[in-house]
C-alpha cells in the first residue's frame, strides 16, 4: 500500500493510497478526545491522530528547538506557529522519524502508542488556529473576469489594476468557523434593479466560494516590510477555505468601500493545516504574469503549488453528494509569496496566526469555477442534479463540501474537507 | 473649580474646569509605572492615575459584581469590558464614590492614597484593548459627499445606498497602535492618470481622518443579531481615532474590494476610553435622516453625542501646532446603534475588544472638514500656516494631534488626544 521501498516514507501504521494522510503530509490540528475538553495539537497519520502534546511532555522533542517551550498542550497551533521556520522543520523531521515502519521507539512501545495514537473517530476537531486578522485576496484572473464578464461586460471584465496588484480586502475574523459548522441564510438589505428602495429580508442568492487559505507563522513589525523571497519563511501551512457569500447583499453594499456583510455571516475552513513542507514536492508553475510584476512582486521559480480541488453539493432530498466543480490551486494569477510582499510593502505588521486566503480559484473551462454564480453564470445556467434537481444558487439545507490533494505516486498530501450547510433564515 | 455645590460631582483631588478628566468623566486606560512593567488598568483623574487593580485587589469592588473576578490586574480592559453594562455602572458608582470630596475612605487614608494615586507624568500608557476585529464605518454624509463630489462630480456624489446603509468595511486589526506612535511614510503602488503603468514608492499623498471609535464590551452570537435598540448595552466607551490614509495608494487600489494598504499602515487610537455613561449628559440629536432608515435600523430619541472635535498640525519647523479643522460628532449620519444593529444583522458575531470607527467626521462648512484631502480640496486650496509655510498632504516630521471633549456648565468630559507624526519612507 506505500509508493516506495523507502522506509522514511513509509509508516508503521497502516495508511491507504487514497487517505489524505500518509506520512508525507503530517498536518497539525487542535483536537479533544470525545467527552473531554483538554484541545491539545494532533497531528494526522491515516485515521490516527498522533497525540504531539504528549509526545512533547514525554521529552520527545528536547532534540528540537522546542525543548522547554510546551507549545502543543495548547488549544491552538500558535504558540507552534510563532517557533518560526527551523523549528518546524526539526519537528517535522523528529515526528516522520517517530512514525516510520524501521524506527521501534514508537512502533515497539504498546503502552506509548496507546496512549499517543488516538483513532480519528474517537476525537472532536477544534478550529486549529487563533486567527488575529483575516485577508481575503482575489487572485484567480479567472474569476475576476467571470464576475466582471457579468456586471460589467467582456470589455471591461478586469480592473486596470488587476493585473498589477494582488488585490486584496481585509475580512471578518470573527465569524471564521470551523468544518461542520451549520450557518444560518443571511438577512440583509437589497435591492432590485428596478425598485426606488432596498428591502431588509433573508439573501435570495447564496453562494460558496471555493478558496484556499494560509496562515502565518512568524509575522513582521510594523514598518517593515516582508520580501518576496523571504515569504515563504512566514507561511506556516494551508487549509481549505469556503468563504460563503450573499451576492445580492454584496451587489448592493459593496460600492465604495468594498463586500461586508455579504461575507461576514461565515467563513469556513478545514481542521488540518497542511505545511508548506508537506506541500513542496507539487510545486509548480503558476500563470505567467504579463506584464511583468514590479521588482517587489517579482521572483523567479515555480510559485505556485499542484493541488486539486472538488466542491460537491448536497440539498436535503439528494441520497448523494454531487461534484459540481473541479479546480486546481494552480490557476491562481498571484502567489501566496506576491501577496505577502504586496500586504507588508506598506509597512503593515503581521502577526503569527493571521489567516490569507486565495479568493475564489476558478479554472479556465465552465465546469471548474469556483462559486454558484460562475457555475450557474447568474443563474442563467442551472446546475442540473439526478431527478430533475436544479440549483442556481445554494438552498436551505444544501450542503457543501470541498476537498483537495496533491496526487504524489502512489500515495495522496491531502486536506481532507471543509463542509457546511446553510440552514434557514432566523 | 468645581460646577456645582454637589459633592457627587466633586472630587477631593483638585481637577481644573478645562481639565478633560473630572470626577464626570472617569474614563478608564491600561498603565506601567515608568521603569516598571506591570500593565494594570487604571482610571483618569484630573493628573492622576487612580490604580483600580490595587483598590480591586483590596477589596474596594466586593460589593459591586466584579467580586472575585480580579479583572484590573490585567494589560487590557478586555476582562472588565466582558462583565456587560450592569458591572460597569455599579463599578463606575464605586470609583465616584470613593473619589467624591465628602467621602473619607481613600481621601483620609494617606498611605492608601500614594499607593493608589499616581501622578500622571510618572505612568506609560499602553494599548488601552485588545481589539480583535476593527470595522470602519463611513457614517459623516458630508465626508462622502465630499470625496464622492471630488471624484465622480456633485451629481453622484452619494452613492444610491449611501442614506439605506451605514456603509462599513473590514479594517486591520494589527496596525492600530497607540497615540504617541510614529509612523514611516508608506510605500505602495500608485499610478498617474496620464501613466501607462503604476510604480511603487513612498506615497505622496499621506493624509489623517479625523474619526472616533467605539470598543464592544459584550459581544453577540453567530447568527444572532443585534436590535438597534439594545445596541446601547454593546458598547464600552469610546476613544479618538486617526485613520491615516495614503490617498494615491488608495486610488489605484481600491476598485472593486475597497482600501487595503492605504489604511492599514496605521491608525492611531487615544488612550483613555470614556463610556457611554460618561458622554450621556451629551447625548443629542443627529441629523435628519431621510428616507427613514428601515426598521432595523430605526430607533426614536437623541442617537448623538455632542462631541467638540479639534485637529492641529505642526511641522518640523513650526513653533506651535495649529489647529487645522474644529467638527463635531454630532454631524455623523448614522448613529453607533445602527452601526452595531446594521453589523450583526446578517449574524455577524461580534467579540469584547472589536473597535468599530466612525468615518471621517466632516462638518458642513470647510473649516469644519476631517481631512486634508478635503481642507485643501485634493490640494487645489493649500492650508496656511505662519511665515508662509503650505500643506496640501502631510509632510515628513509633520505631527497631527487630535482632541475631542463634551462641554459642560464649567466642566468637561473629555477624550484627552491622539497624536503621532509621519516619519520619512523606509
Amino acid at each position: 500500500m506505500n509508493p516506495t521501498n523507502d522506509p522514511a516514507l513509509r509508516s508503521f501504521i497502516p495508511v491507504s493510497a487514497d487517505s489524505h494522510f500518509p506520512i508525507q503530509n503530517l498536518p497539525y490540528g487542535v483536537f479533544s478526545v470525545r467527552g473531554e475538553d483538554n484541545p491539545r495539537v494532533g497531528v494526522a497519520i491515516g485515521d490516527w491522530v498522533l497525540d504531539v502534546s504528549l509526545l512533547e511532555a514525554r521529552g520527545f522533542f528536547d532534540s528540537t528547538s522546542l525543548r522547554g517551550k510546551g507549545v502543543f498542550a495548547s488549544p491552538s497551533l500558535n504558540r507552534f506557529m510563532a517557533t518560526g521556520r527551523q523549528a518546524w522543520t526539526e519537528v517535522r523531521t523528529r515526528i516522520s522519524e517517530l512514525l516510520r515502519e524501521d524506527e521501534p521507539t514508537l512502533r515497539d512501545d504498546e503502552s506509548l502508542r496507546k496512549e499517543s495514537l488516538i483513532p480519528m473517530d474517537r476525537v472532536e476537531l477544534r478550529m486549529p488556529v487563533e486567527i488575529g486578522d483575516y485577508t481575503d485576496f482575489y487572485s484567480s484572473r479567472e474569476h475576476a473576469t467571470n464576475v466582471g464578464t457579468m456586471f460589467r461586460g467582456k470589455e471591461n471584465a478586469l480592473m486596470p489594476n488587476y493585473l498589477w496588484i494582488p488585490v486584496g480586502y481585509h475580512g471578518r475574523a470573527s465569524s471564521v468557523v470551523l468544518s461542520g459548522t451549520d450557518l444560518h441564510r443571511p438577512v440583509g438589505q437589497s435591492k432590485a434593479d428596478d425598485a426606488d428602495s432596498p428591502k431588509c429580508g433573508p439573501s435570495r442568492l447564496v453562494d460558496f466560494e471555493l478558496e484556499m487559505g494560509f496562515f502565518v507563522g512568524a509575522g513582521n513589525d510594523l514598518g517593515h516590510s516582508i520580501p518576496v523571497d523571504s515569504a515563504s519563511d512566514h507561511i506556516f501551512g494551508m487549509t481549505l477555505v469556503n468563504d460563503w457569500s450573499a451576492r445580492d447583499i454584496q451587489k448592493w453594499e459593496y460600492v465604495p468601500l468594498g463586500p461586508f456583510l455579504s461575507k461576514s455571516f461565515g467563513t469556513s475552513i478545514s481542521p488540518w493545516v497542511v505545511t508548506l513542507e508537506a506541500l513542496s514536492p507539487f510545486r509548480c508553475a503558476g500563470p505567467e504574469q504579463d506584464p511583468k510584476p514590479l521588482p517587489y512582486l517579482h521572483r523567479d521559480g515555480d510559485q505556485s503549488y499542484d493541488i486539486q480541488l472538488e466542491v460537491s453539493l448536497q440539498g436535503e432530498s439528494m441520497s448523494d453528494a454531487q461534484v459540481i466543480s473541479r479546480s486546481n490551486f494552480k490557476h491562481l494569477y498571484w502567489s501566496m509569496q506576491q501577496q505577502i510582499a504586496h500586504h507588508t510593502i506598506n509597512g503593515c505588521n503581521t502577526r503569527t496566526g493571521d489567516m490569507m486566503a486565495s479568493g475564489t480559484i476558478s479554472g479556465p473551462t465552465p465546469d471548474s469555477y469556483g462559486s454558484m454564480l460562475e457555475l450557474s453564470w447568474r443563474g442563467e445556467k442551472p446546475i442540473s442534479f439526478p431527478h430533475g434537481e436544479e440549483r442556481k444558487f445554494i438552498q436551505d439545507g444544501d450542503r457543501i463540501t470541498m476537498t483537495g490533494w496533491c496526487q504524489g505516486d502512489g500515495y495522496r498530501v491531502g486536506f481532507g474537507e471543509v463542509t457546511g450547510r446553510i440552514l434557514p433564515a432566523q
